[in-house]
């Protein structure tokens, strides 16, 4: 197709870079670790933005910033969250550049030095929490349910576009409840919520869970999760919901007057998702020929490109492509015509195929004659003619079925790499030759999942929720077990 | 009324200071200079992204992000701009923590410093400008009309909420042009965007001009701005935006082949507004009585408050208030029924007088067996009694009403602000005794300009887009002048 792309049974991982660079979704910067997500890239990302922030506010959520900077004692109140932390902190230690004196260039000027250092926010429990303490006094303060849209950074040595960035975008929720029982409920209706967005808006599929102890944020009780699988086999935490217990309120002495007038500590959630699911979304989805993209978040839905000689033949498409694209703009279906004359058809099929446009219509002088256009659907990359008469009500079921068909295909290979397996040996095979997410036995223990983890590189990427009572023994260990957790090797 | 608001009489910074915080706006955090705009404060300002947004994409100006920190290195390459950022930096210099050897606790790594440190952005260009010169290879590349949506830092010493925080939120346009007019057209119609925004959605007043040299950004060629006149006669630069001629491209190296063939230098814009318009918009409209809030820009535009003894009556009121509710709502209205039985009404108008909602309903025993409601505008605060069949449409209206008038009042007081002197004298004394902008001949030097701005503290706010021509002389040399400038002390 000319496209120059690594095919994903060549090498995913290559694929997988090359995609998003070719595709105009984000590259790297000249800062270590730090992405520049280009206009395409970004377009999709605020289409997940407003998905996701219509239903946080729908669920009664309300948006406000907090502060970039953390000073160090905040990060360093609650101690499994600094231990989890620490290793990834970008510090500013001085607020001023100044010339050298020996006239060597711009320096950082020694006498500015801060009393305390401050943290770039790697997530904001610890500043938000202390606020909260001044905002919380009652149980009629309470619940306080606030979200923020935010940059944050973690220090990574090894970094990927999307994946793994020292700066990534998110959101950060972070509630205050009178109540365990309603922390815990919160918790759990913001996994849902994230599992609701990824697969009706994204069409990736998730399994709902709970991770292992080894594996909650740090500072957290529990932490939901919904976790996804790439066509590699490989699994993608898509986002984390934490019931955080009165950790933080604790630490930071947030306590309310109940209705009976007793000083209790609040109970506090957290929860996030991230740029992160640019990734999960490319790798779910797309193909050998780019991207595919679902028609909720494709910034274009449908493309329309004339095929013709000289400037007549333009204009008789034009008008009669301009009342098309009209009728689809009022039925909010978003719409290029691309009329450039600097590249050719085939030029531009191949860009929005790379683009994943779900739907592209080609019209050339026999179209016009038969009044017809050429309808083509990005993910099955089949094409038929259609009835001028008949085309916006073929793009609009068009769109539809798409949205469904890329999420049944991903869910289809999500069911069939789910391998239920009894033993440890059987275990590392499919692991090796299969891949995706392995159903098995585990006894509970910390070190006999850091034994699994350090033997094969998978991980237990959650418990499910909805796993069922089974008696069976660890496939390590042979200790007892009452249901099946989900392993796998994960991004 | 109960709200404990200094009066802006007796000290109107103070009244400012007060009502942001009594109002839910922002508040200062524990970081020092860095503010947390709450909930209330953040649903305005996510009005104006809304509303600013659209505007520039209407203008075709599409969103990206570059990253937060910058290498001293890409900072120091525009000489005037980094001579105009260094000092108020802040530099990352480690990025990792680590447990003090002697148990004492956190400290920084010493072990984990950068070799080149990093400069968290204080503004983009040089991000930008160092990702276009890959971005821009032919006049084909361009324009290039980019806008970020972002948080920068400026290490300020003394800081207000709003009006001047070390961290603040802002978007900022970065484009691309091929020729020197292309350029100097987008900077105008940015200039025209802005003010279109803040007269038309804020209903703040505003005067187009361009900065002096000395006023004018570190890098740009020619500064266009905004400038608005708040309550106390200061004046407050709403948004700038920049000429930057070629002095980025040549700094970054961003070539690009004409249509001939030929390479040449990009030409560049750039442009910002910040949550500093927070501030303008608090400090042109809001009252003794607490905010007033225009009707485009109100998180609440109607709030309804019922006045009942008993459920029975609340029963009634509510059974009542639920279809106006809903047809407000289908009209995109947005109203509130505020229910609350913890509360009384009297503390409920207060509340939302503070808060600045335009449009307050009140429906008690009598306005049930009479089938009115009682209509109260913030702006005014007057009252009125309007039957139950007319509500909608008075409402409809009201909003309108007050948007103009709040908008005029401001233009007013403005147009009265504006003092045409000649002499030195009378500039200070006017100064002094009425403040306001100042329209005075002055003789282009940057010289005279220091002087007058050392000896009163005014600087030239800015000369006017439409400042007629008018032979004069220079109020403190004497010498030749063509035109009038615009005096103010400012924020």
């Amino acid at each position: 197709m000319g496209k120059n792309l690594t095919k994903r049974s060549e090498d995913y991982s290559k694929w997988y870079n090359e995609l998003v660079v070719k595709a105009d979704l984000a590259e790297n910067s000249g800062v270590r670790g730090c992405m520049v997500i280009k206009p395409y890239g970004f377009a999709i990302w605020e289409k997940m933005q407003a998905g996701l922030d219509k239903m946080f506010k729908e669920t009664g959520h309300e948006n406000a910033y907090f502060p970039l900077f953390i000073p160090k004692s905040y990060l360093s109140k609650e101690a499994s969250h600094v231990e989890g932390f620490a290793k990834e902190c970008a510090v500013v230690t001085h607020y001023r550049l100044k010339n050298a004196e020996d006239g060597s260039g711009i320096v950082v000027d020694p006498d500015a030095k801060l009393e305390e250092e401050l943290i770039v926010r790697p997530t904001s429990e610890t500043i938000i929490w202390d606020t909260y303490r001044k905002w919380i006094q009652s149980y009629r303060d309470l619940p306080l349910l606030i979200n923020q849209w935010a940059n944050v950074v973690r220090w990574e040595m090894r970094t990927r576009l999307f994946l793994r960035t020292a700066e990534f975008l998110w959101q950060e929720g972070h509630t205050a409840h009178a109540t365990k029982q309603e922390a815990i409920d919160e918790a759990e209706l913001i996994m849902n919520v994230y599992a609701d967005f990824v697969e009706g808006q994204m069409a990736v599929p998730v399994i709902k869970g709970v991770k292992t102890a080894s594996e909650r944020f740090a500072g957290a009780v529990e932490t939901y999760c919904i976790e996804a699988l790439m066509q590699d086999g490989k699994a993608l935490q898509a986002g984390t919901s934490h019931f955080l217990g009165q950790n933080f309120a604790k630490a930071f002495d947030v306590k309310f007057a109940t209705k009976e007038g007793k000083q209790e500590h609040v109970w506090a959630t957290s929860w996030g998702v991230s740029t992160r699911l640019m990734g999960a979304l490319v790798m779910t989805h797309s193909d050998d020929n780019g991207l595919v993209l679902p028609p909720k978040l494709a910034p274009i839905q449908v493309v329309i490109v004339p095929i013709y000689k000289g400037m007549e033949q333009l204009d008789a498409i034009s008008e009669k492509v301009a009342p098309l694209v009209k009728a689809l703009r009022d039925k909010d279906i978003s719409v290029k015509f691309d009329d450039r004359d600097t590249h050719k058809p085939g030029f531009k099929f191949n860009e929005y195929e790379l683009k994943g446009v779900p739907v592209r219509l080609a019209i050339g002088q026999r179209d016009l004659e038969n009044g017809t256009f050429e309808v083509a659907r990005r993910d099955t990359l089949t094409k038929e003619i259609v009835a001028e008469a008949d085309v916006i009500g073929k793009i609009v079921s068009l769109l539809q079925e798409i949205q469904a068909n890329i999420y049944e295909k991903a869910l289809k290979y999500r069911e069939s790499h789910i391998t239920f397996v009894d033993s440890y040996e059987e275990f590392k095979n499919v692991l090796e030759e299969k891949g995706g997410f392995i159903a098995a036995h585990w006894d509970g223990s910390a070190e006999t999942e850091e034994r699994i983890k350090e033997e094969t590189k998978a991980t237990i990427r959650c418990i499910p929720i909805n796993a069922e009572t089974e008696q069976g023994n660890c496939m390590v260990t042979g200790k007892p077990s009452s249901k099946r957790v989900l392993f796998a090797k994960a991004y």
